[in-house]
């Protein structure tokens, strides 16, 4: 199967630390890269994780809080530098534009790739980009501000040819295209042979759900039902549960909750709170619920 | 005698490396700190070198590229988490303002402390800071954009009362201040002693220049004559001397020839150009000029 990686860029919360970065993960879904978030700092991390930046076309935007996006005007600073031709897709609550748009003009002069911004409506539960094999939805979340997690999903993958049922029934190569999809095959004496028994299941739809920042946001189980990978924030632990409440972050404890009642496969947990000196306490806390919950940290690749 | 240390937090250029972090500096004058330039990942660097954030109230902008000013809106924003109240002081282009604050207003509401910015003309040299101890003064600088170097001078220092004349003549404490400024002491008897007898010389006044970007500029020498330390970018080394004088840079040699010509006590180089692996070269091209060059290195501390 083709990599459906998750590299996590940083993985602190709104204060930096010398232990974690501002939040950016990058999604690699074969040759295609996304990012995920770009606090401060992060076209070092890239450089540091040896990932290479011209092959980032889509930038989502979870909300405008400093530590998910001060770091987009240097990338896309180095991107003009490096002599970038692509367009590049950010998408991001509408003021982001507005707020972006006069430091482009200002501070990236030349830039010879064409820049698209994209307004999410982060109340809304809708795709927001699709392409032949991926689409990737909003998943509204609760915060201070508007946000929206982001869950990628491949699309249904073509089924695999029997060779050997193909090499007897002889089945021209043009046919077998829509015999991937599906299609029956009728032999030229007028027989149809039934798909089932020319091929065999597709890969599975590999998923990744992304949430933070948020209180913990039921609503949103039924859309991430079964994801292979859930990165949900764990801002603080259970002790400090009213500060979560306050602040609109959850505990691990709760991000354990939502991926229990949402039969993730995985949880990996992130954002942590700059008083933490490691998450081995939220970890435990959150394998309490949902057993082999996993840290996030800078460097980290989650492989689905 | 009180520090007067210079800290490195980055000294690469314009495309960000694993080796080096985008400009950014702290003169620590006895207990007051003063930050020049702030690119992008400069509040980690003031993290990783235990700086105290606090203390910084003046930061000066010496021009308005990237990777000397991005880091900016992220310092802000935790200044503000931090619930800093103390003003915070910024000498810049007169354009950042137009630029930073809207981001300011957006990412930073509820901000307890006031933010002042002082425009700076960059084609003048003119003192733009001034208190008890200290001056800056501006460096008109040739770069690409309005630009300029930051002289820091302290005042002259008060002389020296010599204890033992002190004693002898019984001199009452409230005339000493005016002694250490250089008065003579008349006795109650009407005899006056001449300062020299009482006073030894003060301690010297030390300066640090600052100058980057920018080509040579000889007509800076008589500003910056016989400063302590001068650190001069050189971005690129003599072999590259066509396209330093293209990018508006200067190379190692030329870092060295405007610190000899300034009678410089030391030299430090900074800046280097992405396409270098260490600085060595340059300093090696840089010594032949001006023996015992030094380089820059983030984390490392100049003392003077």
């Amino acid at each position: 199967m083709e990599p459906f990686d998750i590299h996590i860029l940083g993985c602190g919360s709104a204060l930096p630390t010398t232990r974690h970065n501002a939040s950016s993960q990058v999604v690699r879904i074969g040759n295609k890269l996304f990012m995920i978030d770009c606090g401060e700092g992060t076209q070092l991390q890239l450089r540091k994780g040896h990932i290479h930046f011209s092959f980032i076309n889509h930038i989502f935007i979870s909300h405008l809080h400093g530590d998910h996006c001060f770091g987009l005007i240097g990338l896309i600073s180095t991107f003009g530098l490096l002599g970038r031709t692509a367009p590049l897709h950010i998408y991001a609550d509408p003021k982001f534009e507005e707020l972006l748009k006069p430091q482009i003009e200002y501070f990236c002069k030349g830039m010879q790739f064409p820049l698209f911004f994209h307004g999410i409506d982060a109340k809304k539960h809708e795709t927001i980009f699709e392409d032949n094999t991926i689409t990737v939805e909003t998943l509204p979340q609760k915060h201070r501000v508007p946000c929206c997690g982001f869950l990628f999903k491949e699309k249904p993958k073509k089924r695999h040819l029997i060779g050997d049922a193909v090499n007897y029934y002889n089945i021209p190569t043009y046919m077998r295209a829509n015999i991937k999809d599906g299609a029956d095959y009728t032999t030229p004496e007028g027989e149809v042979i039934p798909n089932s028994r020319l091929t065999k299941d597709p890969d599975p739809s590999r998923s990744y759900a992304y949430c933070s920042d948020t209180l913990p946001c039921p609503g949103n189980v039924e859309y991430i039902k079964d994801v292979d990978l859930l990165y949900h924030e764990a801002t603080f632990a259970e002790q400090e549960k009213g500060r979560a409440a306050a602040t609109f972050h959850s505990t691990a404890r709760q991000a354990a909750e939502i991926a229990t009642a949402a039969n993730a496969k995985r949880l990996v947990i992130g954002h942590y709170s700059s008083r933490y000196d490691d998450c081995e306490n939220l970890r435990q806390e959150a394998s309490e619920i949902f057993p082999g919950c996993e840290c996030s940290d800078e460097g980290k690749i989650f492989s689905i």
